[in-house]
C-alpha cells in the first residue's frame, strides 16, 4: 500500500496513524480496517500470497520429487512472486529494520511460513523431522536471498540469488564450503 | 527460576505477577528487577549462557575448521549446556507455547543467537552469505533437536538428537533424504 509506505518513510512508522494512512489513500478508517487488522499488517499484506504460491508449488510438484526438489520448487515460486523488482521490498525492509515491534512480527510471520510449508510437505507423505528441516531450509534460503536482493544497489535477479544461496547452503552442510581464511 | 515456573504453571503466565514471583522466591520486587528486566525475561535468563557457550565453541575450534565443523562444535556446546535433562526445558516450552507474546520473544532471542554466531564466524574470516547460512543452519538444527527432546517422554540424549538432526539436514540438502511415500 503505497500511501502507508510513503507516510512511514516521511514520519517514521510510529508517528503515522491509521487515520493519516487512510486519508492519504483516500479511504475511510473503516475501510482500512476491513483490509488490515492493524497498522502493522499493511507491511505484511503480501505474506499470505507468497505463502500460497510456495505451498502450491510444493503441492504441485511431481509425485517423485524429493525434499531438495520441493525446496527448489518453493523458491522458484517465491522468485516469481517478487517479479516487480527489489525497490518495494527494499523500502519495506528499511521500515521494518527501524522498528523492533515490526521485526518481531516479521519473525512471527516467517515462523508461520515455515509451519505452512512443513504442513504441505507432510501432506506429501514426508515425515518429521524431514518435513520441518526442509521447510526451515527453504525459508532460511529465502530470507538470505531477499536480504542480499534488497542490499544490492542494482536490480540483481532474485531467482539467481535464490539458487546461489541454496547452492551455498548445500556446500556448507556438505562440508565443501570455502574454509576460513584466518583462524579464530 | 523455579518459583516463577511453578507460578506460571499454577496460574498461567498472564496471571502470575512479578510481586507473586518475588514473594514465592523470597525476593523483594527490587531484587527481582535487578536480575530480570521484566517478567518475560525469567524464561530467557539462560539464553546468554547458551549463546556464550556456542560462540566460544566457534571461536575455540581449530583454525582449519570448515563451516560444517563449526556447526558441529557449536551444537556440541549446546548439548553440554542442556546436560541437566529435558524436564526444565519441557516445562519452559509448555509455558512459552501457550503464549503468543512469549513465542515472539523466543523468536527474537533465536534471531539474536543467529546474529551472534554469524559474528563469531565472520571473526574467523568466513564471509557472507556463508557465515549467515552457517549460523542459521546451526540454530535450525538446535531448535529442531530441542523440540524433539522436549517432545519425548523419556530422557533421550540431546547430543544424539543434535547429531541426528544435522545428519538429516545434510541428507535433505544433498538430495538423498527419503523421497515422499505418496504424491501431492
Amino acid at each position: 500500500m503505497a500511501a502507508a509506505f510513503e507516510l512511514f518513510e516521511e514520519r517514521g512508522y510510529d508517528n503515522a496513524t491509521v487515520a493519516d494512512i487512510a486519508a492519504r489513500a483516500g479511504l475511510t478508517k473503516r475501510t482500512f480496517f476491513r483490509h488490515f487488522a492493524d497498522k502493522r499488517e499493511v507491511l505484511f499484506a503480501g505474506g499470505p500470497y507468497l505463502q500460497d504460491a510456495m505451498v502450491a508449488a510444493v503441492g504441485g510438484a511431481p509425485a517423485s520429487a524429493e525434499p531438495l526438489q520441493l525446496i527448489g520448487a518453493a523458491l522458484e515460486a517465491a522468485g516469481e512472486f517478487f517479479d516487480q523488482g527489489p525497490e518495494l521490498a527494499r523500502r519495506r525492509r528499511r521500515i521494518i529494520t527501524a522498528n523492533p515491534e515490526l521485526q518481531e512480527r516479521e519473525l512471527t510471520k516467517l515462523a508461520g511460513l515455515v509451519a505452512a510449508l512443513a504442513d504441505a510437505l507432510r501432506a506429501r507423505g514426508i515425515g518429521d523431522p524431514t518435513a520441518l528441516l526442509t521447510a526451515e531450509t527453504a525459508v532460511t534460503v529465502l530470507r538470505i536471498a531477499l536480504d542480499r536482493w534488497t542490499d544490492e544497489r542494482g536490480d540483481e535477479d532474485l531467482r539467481r540469488l535464490l539458487r546461489g544461496s541454496l547452492a551455498e547452503l548445500r556446500a556448507v552442510v556438505a562440508g565443501t564450503a570455502i574454509a576460513p581464511a584466518v583462524g579464530g
